[in-house]
């Protein structure tokens, strides 16, 4: 596994300019939450002028990869930072064996040992008989966990030492772990959290707290390997991957995946069907019930957080699809709606929810109900079969909840402009406002290369409106199996997608680090722009292509005007002339 | 000259896929406006099927350089389309020699010669004593001019011979002469076409209209040569830019202008202060009327279309930016407030106002009434100090369209989604419903490097909102100068965003084209869909990079989920099951 190992390790090193400090929670000793903190450079116009900046302290996905005091060894995996809060709740058993018969299989498969991550001596955990374990059904009752403490002081973002400077408007009250209780209990948000990842660090996805954002990575069947979607999963929360989605369609997705989860400071998703269609050799007619229910387990047990399940693709609704311009676009809903069609039979996953519940409160594993008949294209976006389909996740909601299974609505995917806003209204009408999860959407499909961007527009507006995450499109969308440089420009498009629904939603803490950015941008702080950049390795390569030198980042202009028509330059002389000094 | 012959002969060939046309008007016999179809293979599904699919024609703002019946020379200039239709108006003289003094010196300059556009022999035209030669003044006199017309045609996109087809909706009533003179009359839109800009392929700015986009270029002291710039200038054309701005601040600005106007066939803008400017030195102090204005006639007789101007920087409006994060922003802006603030007196732009209008009017150059104290940074949007200065903008454009000067208000810059709205809303109602001209906006400031999609998402609000022009920002927008491949990306990037806003606004020429990429795309159509991105040489390089071989574009399946995931082929076969065939 050297090749492993040394290739993760490029994505180690603290993130430029930021330092990795932990704040710990006033309520709950056990609780310390990663940030960034962005130290400024004193602001200095005058020879022995010195005026202080404060830092910056910002949201941090990258987990312990970007801590110079932790050294991961992935083929160990990373701290197990909830383990104890786990055990303590005494509500769990360790199992003495995988549930999952194809669990077992491979487990007993000498011939994966080479591609195998090392440590699987590690025993799963499930729910006590008669216990809930969910953290919907400890908030319900009134618990504030050690996830939810960490999320409310992980929202706030160090908001408070930070309040002293360049805030617009009151501050606001601080998030407490009761508010998150609350929002959880509500179903208005939700906190992936399987008993069997405590790797992750938690978080929460919900439209009163910051907008959130989704990776997807995956091998297929035509490239890529464990070795690069390791790589791109540590890659993505690098840079500000909120949550992470495996969607392996190749081979060896058992084993890929366990690499990701042990090695994932953020909640991972899958979609169960890929790989239940995977065991039958991609073929439909052998999907079944048993096959999709082994699957569920195999996946809990290593720890997924979440599972996509497109069970409101139900068979009346496949007619509608028939006059659309590009058909059934979802890989889980065009799977479904194919077995409905061979069989004749109402989908397997509707039939049986509430067994799939049942298995996903055992783990705390949230459903995020896939949108498996959401428009493929412009001409499909808001139609019938989309808005069927939705009615039916308000219906598979409820039932979720009820089970203490927590729930997130999955969404489109293509849609003009014009047609968003009442995505998300009918979505919070029908789906009693559980948390919308989108993908873009896209608002025009004619720039094939560039889908990061038409995407982003539409993220944009309905992240506004209310989405609560947004999953990200890389530029090969369409094209082809996105690479690392690709998922990058799909994170950091995202980030700033997400940065600047918060700013429209009016957090402070996006406000804060835009206006420092300003400030320092104005004074021709040129280090500190790059640090508080969502991407400071571009923003420096940029500067550095026409001012290379290290004395050009002390420079009061940049190459796009020169010396003589930059206008903040000329505006600082203006200043010094309103106050008696200068020309 | 050798370079820049042929560092530009490389962005003369075709645009992959499409054949250059030439719609005929039925209304005028001088016009022909050139578009390009893309022609799509046949859908064939079943050995021996073939089902036709129409060609889809787009606007073509690539000029002659993608006509392979067309030489282009750039040491000659493009043909001179519209050389007669100026000529037979008999409304204009060629005057014998140029009437800037600044222009007779550099003319006068032999050690110029290496470096001077070689057919320099072209005389200026002026209009006649007491003659009107506007677009706005043949418009309000009930003139349609061949212009006009050309803009009928060009706008409708030949989109009668493709309704037969994918369209959605009614076939609206078509464009005509009447309607653009009409808007025009208005001073809803404006076409802007300078009487010594022959070479220009007339176009229309307008909110009734297609969404527009302009791209910037130039040079700066600290970079960049004329042929980089000709060489952009030509590539942001080939790629989709419907006016290129000008704004050179180094070196032989008056040189470098010649060549990219006698190579352009869309409308060229500049911001005359910048050359005035250098023409002392950069010494803001040594700025006068006179050498504006001399400035003013010298780039009107070479051909420029639009003129920026920072007329609305009232000096009462500087004390309001003290209290900004980041001042003024606009280069223009920040010049003359300091002008302003150096001698006490009133921005001489504003004191001058109607002369500028009389030189403007005897060349039909437009106004684009610079926003100089637009706000730089998200802290500063929507305040005082740029709400105050568009009322005097406001002002200013009833007093050119009095002068029956073309005008269009140039808009922000950095603005939260929030906030972008009311700017449109005001705009309109204060400058009279004069077409807006807007810079992004960026919606937030913390992703240096990817400014082109923070103000893509902005530009698409506002631009869905009714601004009739987008101006690009690259990826090095507060990095650096943009070279050729920023460029590149810059234009396509706002191009999807003015196709979006199309399409949100209902355009049936732009629901089109996505319709035909989406059908393309569910029958696998890839070459198809590589002719109608708006930038197929990348969706072409993206595919290859999985899937390298001509066959692979064939294939019913991409990299991205490999044959068995493929959602549109199950899709397929759902529907061939449907249908009683198939599995």
């Amino acid at each position: 596994m050297e090749e492993l190992h040394c290739c993760a390790y490029n994505t180690q090193a603290p993130i430029e300019g930021s330092v990795k400090v932990y704040i710990p929670s006033e309520k709950d000793p056990r609780v310390r939450v990663p940030m960034r903190r962005i130290d400024l450079e004193p602001t200095s116009f005058r020879p022995g002028e010195e005026i202080t900046n404060p830092p910056v302290y910002v949201y941090d996905t990258s987990g312990p990869f970007t801590d110079p005091e932790v050294s991961v060894d992935i083929t160990e995996g990373l701290p197990r930072l909830r383990e104890a809060w786990i055990a303590e709740r005494n509500d769990t058993v360790e199992l003495e064996e995988l549930s999952s018969e194809y669990g077992r299989m491979r487990l007993a498969d000498k011939g994966l040992d080479y591609l195998r991550f090392p440590h699987v001596h590690r025993k799963p955990r499930k729910a006590k008989p008669g216990c809930q374990v969910t953290q919907m059904s400890y908030a319900k009752r009134g618990i504030v966990t050690p996830e939810m403490e960490f999320v409310a002081v992980r929202e706030n973002q160090n908001m408070e030492a930070m309040h002293h400077a360049y805030g617009r408007g009151a501050m606001p009250e601080p998030i407490t772990g009761e508010f998150v209780r609350s929002e959880i209990a509500a179903g208005r948000a939700i906190l992936p959290a399987n008993i069997n990842h405590p790797e992750m660090e938690p978080m929460i996805i919900g439209k009163r707290f910051l907008t959130k954002i989704n990776a997807n990575i995956g091998n297929s069947a035509i490239t890529s390997t464990i070795h690069e979607e390791v790589e791109k999963s540590v890659w993505a929360c690098r840079w500000g991957a909120d949550t992470v989605m495996d969607l392996s369609t190749g081979d060896n997705i058992h084993e890929t995946r366990e690499w990701i989860i042990r090695n994932s400071p953020v909640p991972i998703g899958t979609v169960p069907l890929y790989q239940a269609l995977e065991k039958v050799n991609g073929n439909v007619k052998a999907l079944s019930w048993e096959v999709y229910r082994d699957t569920l387990i195999e996946q809990a047990e290593q720890g997924v957080d979440y599972f996509t399940i497109h069970a409101g693709v139900r068979k009346d609704y496949i007619p509608y699809t028939a006059d659309r311009v590009t058909g059934i676009v979802s890989r889980g809903g065009a799977i479904m709606a194919k077995w409905c069609m061979l069989y004749k039979q109402e989908n397997f996953l509707y039939t049986h929810f509430d067994e799939i519940c049942d298995i996903l409160a055992d783990y705390d594993v949230g459903v995020s109900l896939g949108d498996g008949l959401r428009p493929g294209s412009i001409a499909d976006a808001n139609d019938k079969a989309q808005f069927s389909e939705l009615e039916t996740l308000g219906e598979l909601a409820s039932r979720a909840w009820a089970k203490g299974v927590q729930v997130m609505i999955e969404g489109p995917g293509h849609v003009p402009m014009d047609k968003v806003a009442i995505n998300v209204e009918l979505e919070e009408k029908v789906c009693h406002e559980a948390p919308f999860y989108t993908l873009g959407p896209l608002v025009t499909d004619v720039a094939p290369g560039y889908d990061h961007i038409t995407s982003a527009i539409g993220g944009a507006l309905i992240g506004w409106r209310g989405t609560a995450m947004l999953c990200y499109v890389t530029p090969k969308e369409h094209l082809g199996l996105p690479n690392r440089d690709d998922v990058k420009v799909g994170v950091i498009t995202y980030k700033l997608t997400a940065h600047a629904v918060d700013l429209a939603k009016g957090h402070p803490s996006a406000m804060y680090r835009d206006n420092a950015m300003s400030k320092r941008r104005f004074e021709f702080g040129w280090e500190d722009q790059f640090h508080l950049a969502l991407d400071p390795d571009t923003a420096r390569r940029f500067h550095d292509e026409t001012l290379p030198e290290a004395s050009d980042k002390n420079k009061h202009y940049c190459s796009m005007c020169g010396q003589k028509f930059c206008s903040m330059r000329t505006s600082q002389q203006i200043r010094e002339m309103a106050n008696g000094e200068g020309e």
